[in-house]
C-alpha cells in the first residue's frame, strides 16, 4: 500500500481532493475533483447505452471539440444526472462553469461525472458546496479522492505505476475507479478517472485508452446490466517531461495502462455487490475472438451458473448448457472444460472431454469452487477465437442490496 | 378445476399415467406417459440451444422421418440424458422401444423426453419399472401425469378446452407441462405435451404449434437461461371424428391452441424459481417486431429490474436503463412509460414521458408493484413494432434453490 501511495504521490503536475460536501450522511466522502496545473490531453470512453447521462452527452462533446487542452474532473455521487433532460444538460454545464470559475479556467476544460440515482435533478447548491471544499483542498490524497466517488463500494479503488523508459527517464501513471455499487440508486455505475504525467497527442493517447479498455474495463461482468452512466477518462498532462515519441514509448505505456486497468477493473468485480467469489472465465477454440467473447459473456451473465458459484457448487452443466445457447454455432460433442485457481495454471482439473463428463473427482472440483477466486477454462474446439471476461457469483446479498427499496 | 378435469377427460383416444418410478425419493411422481389408441400427426419445437440433449435428439430425428404415426410420449424426471454421448443416444433409443414392447407398437412411434442433471446416464432399470407401471396404469388421470414430469415445479401444471365447430361437431385439446425448476439438477427445463382429439395433417398441425409457441413458450422469462432439454410436442389422433379441413375450422383451432399454450407458459412462469410476482412486459414504438421483443426480453432478465420488482420498488430507471443497453436504436427523449395492473388496463398510472419523470405519485406507483402480477408497458416512440414478454421477479429463494448443491 505504502508503495501505491508512493508512486501515485510521484504523479507530477496533479492534484487531488475527496470531499464530502453533503450528497451522503454521516460525513462520507461524496464528491471528487482531480485538477492537472496544465492543458492535458484527454481520451475518454463511454456507455454505448442508449439512455445516457446527462454529463456523458456533455463530456463526449467536450471531448470531440476540446480535447486537447482539459484541466479536471469534477465527479458527484447520489445522483446520477440521467433521465434528467435539458435541465440535467444544464446543471452538468453549471457544474463546469462554477469548477472552472473556482480553478480559474475555461468551463470547456472541464470534464464532470455524476453516478447515482436516476431521473433527479442535480442539487446545485450541495454540488456548488462540494467544489468549493474539494478546490480548497487540493493535494495528493489520491485514497480519499477515490472514497470520494464510491457508491455501495465497500473499498476505494486506485492504482498506479512508476514507468522507466529506455531512456532512463521516468513518468506515472495512476488511477481510481468506483465499481458495481449502489447507494439509493439504480444503477451498477462504473467510473474510471486515469491520469500520467507523460505527454502523449491526442489521438494516440484516445487509441492507446480504447484498446486498455478492450481489455480491462470491457472484460468485466457483474451482473450484466449496463450504466447509463459508464465512463472512463485518460488526462496526459506531460509534467514529467517525458513525451510518447517513438513506438517503443507508446507500446511501453500501452502494458503499463493496460495493467493498471486490468487491476482497476478487477478491483471493481472483487468489490461487486454481494460477491464472494471472483470468476475468470477464460474461452479458448471458438470460430473467432467475438464469438469467444459472446460466450463468455453469457456464461457470465447466466443466473443458474451464477448461483451454482455462489452455492459452491462444481455445476459443469450449467456452464455448458449457457455455452449451448450463446448463440454461437458449436459442435456439442467438442466441448472440453477444466477448473483450475488461475487461468494459466499447470495443472488444470479436467471435468468435460468431448463433450462427456470425465471420471474426474467431484471433491477436487467442489474444493476448487470453494475458493475466493478460480477459472473456468472452456474449450470450443471449433477455431481459435478466444477470450478472458472476469466475472462474480450471485448471491443473497446480491439480492438484498438491489430488493431494498431506494431510500 | 372440475370444469378443467371433465374437459380434459373429454380428450378422445388418449390414456395417461403418473406414476412413481423411483427416480425421486418418498414415493413422488416422477415418469408420466400419454398414449393414443391410434396414431396420431405430431408435430414439435425444440430447444435452440447448440447443447441438445440425447432425447431432443432422438425425436428431432423421429419427427422428421415419421410424424404421421406417432403413438405414445414418455417422459421422465431427474436426469435431462443431456451431455451423455452415444451411450444416452442407445439410451433414449432402448427408452422408446421397451415402451414400444409394452404398448405393441412400433418405437418409431414413441417419443421420449428428460428433464433433471446434466451429464449423468438414465438409470435404465429404474425407467423400465417406470415404463411397465405406466402401461399397467393407463386412465384419465392427467393431473397425476402433470405430477409425474414435475422438478421443482411446486404443482401440476395442465388445461384443457372443449371446442365447437361452426358445424356443430366437438373436439378437445389438452396439455400438460412441467417448468423453471430443479430439484437436484442443473436446468429450468421446460416441457410441454399437447394432444387433441381433432385430425390435422402434419404440416398444418406443426404450423399450428409452431405459431402458438412463438406467442406462449416463446413469451416467457424465468430467468434468461435455455435448457438442453425445452420441447414442445403436439399430438392429434383424430378420435373425435372431426377434422381441420377449412382455413375457419384452423383459425379456430389456433385461437383455441394458443389460449392454451398461453395459460400453460404463463403458468410456468407464475410457478418459477422463487417468483413472488409475474410481471407482464408490453413494449409499444420499437422500430419492428423483433427489436421489441429484444428491449423486452433485455428488461425480463436484467438482474437489477427483477431485484427491484422484488423489492416492491417501482424503480423506473433501471427499467430504461436495461431498454437503453438491449441494443436497439432508441431516442430517450422519446420514451414514454405505464405502470398498471395488466397490460391493457384502462387508466395506466404514467411514469415517464418524453424520457422525463412525470410528477407522479411514487405510492401509487409502489402500490401497483407491491401487487403479485403487474405489467410494465414502455413506448419507445421509434415505430409499430410491439411485443408481449411475462416474466418474473429474481428473489432471495431464487438463488437459494440454484446455490444448494446438487445432492
Amino acid at each position: 500500500m505504502s508503495e501505491v501511495k508512493a508512486a501515485i504521490e510521484g504523479v507530477s503536475g496533479f492534484q487531488v481532493a475527496g470531499v464530502h460536501a453533503g450528497l451522503k450522511k454521516d460525513g462520507l466522502l461524496d464528491f471528487a475533483l482531480i485538477v492537472s496545473d496544465r492543458p492535458c490531453q484527454a481520451a475518454g470512453v463511454f456507455t454505448k447505452n442508449e439512455v445516457k447521462a446527462a454529463c456523458v452527452l456533455a463530456d463526449m462533446k467536450k471531448l470531440a471539440e476540446n480535447p486537447d487542452h482539459i484541466r479536471a474532473v469534477a465527479i458527484n455521487t447520489r445522483c446520477a444526472n440521467a433521465c434528467t433532460g435539458q435541465q440535467g444538460i444544464e446543471n452538468a454545464d453549471k457544474m463546469a462553469h462554477y469548477t472552472a470559475e473556482q480553478l480559474g479556467c475555461d468551463a470547456e476544460s472541464v470534464l464532470v461525472l455524476s453516478t447515482g440515482v436516476i431521473g433527479t435533478q442535480l442539487p446545485m447548491d450541495t454540488i456548488k458546496h462540494g467544489i468549493d471544499l474539494a478546490t480548497g483542498n487540493l493535494g495528493n490524497d489520491w485514497e480519499a479522492t477515490a472514497r470520494g466517488i464510491m457508491t455501495t463500494d465497500t473499498r476505494p479503488k486506485y492504482a498506479s505505476v512508476k514507468v522507466q523508459t529506455a531512456a532512463g527517464e521516468t513518468y506515472h501513471i495512476a488511477g481510481i475507479s468506483k465499481g458495481a455499487g449502489m447507494i439509493a440508486p439504480n444503477m451498477a455505475t462504473m467510473l474510471g478517472i486515469i491520469v500520467t504525467d507523460a505527454g502523449c497527442a491526442q489521438p494516440q493517447l484516445q487509441h492507446a485508452l480504447q484498446t486498455a479498455a478492450e481489455v480491462s474495463y470491457n472484460r468485466i461482468v457483474v451482473d450484466g446490466d449496463m450504466s447509463t452512466n459508464d465512463t472512463v477518462f485518460l488526462l496526459a498532462n506531460g509534467a514529467s517531461g517525458v513525451t510518447l515519441e517513438t513506438e517503443a514509448d507508446r507500446a511501453q505505456f500501452q502494458d503499463a495502462l493496460e495493467a493498471l486497468c486490468v487491476k482497476l477493473a478487477q478491483d471493481i468485480v472483487r468489490d461487486g455487490e454481494g460477491v464472494t467469489k471472483f470468476v475468470t472465465i477464460k474461452i479458448t477454440g471458438a470460430p473467432d475472438d467475438d464469438a469467444a467473447r459472446v460466450i463468455a459473456n453469457t456464461i457470465a451473465t447466466s443466473p443458474l451458473v451464477k448461483t451454482a458459484f455462489y452455492g459452491n457448487d462444481a455445476n459443469w452443466g450449467r456452464i455448458v448448457a449457457a455455452a449451448g445457447r450463446a448463440g454461437i454455432s458449436l459442435n456439442q460433442s467438442c466441448l472440453k472444460l477444466w477448473f483450475s485457481l488461475t487461468e494459466d495454471a499447470p495443472n488444470p482439473l479436467q471435468l468435460i472431454d468431448n463433450g462427456l463428463p470425465l471420471n474426474y473427482s467431484e471433491a477436487e472440483a467442489t474444493s476448487i469452487v470453494n475458493e475466493p477466486a478460480f477459472a473456468v477454462l472452456l474449450d470450443c474446439g471449433a477455431g481459435s477465437g478466444s477470450a478472458l471476461v472476469w466475472t462474480c457469483d450471485l448471491s443473497h446479498d446480491y439480492v438484498s442490496i438491489n430488493g431494498d427499496y431506494r431510500s
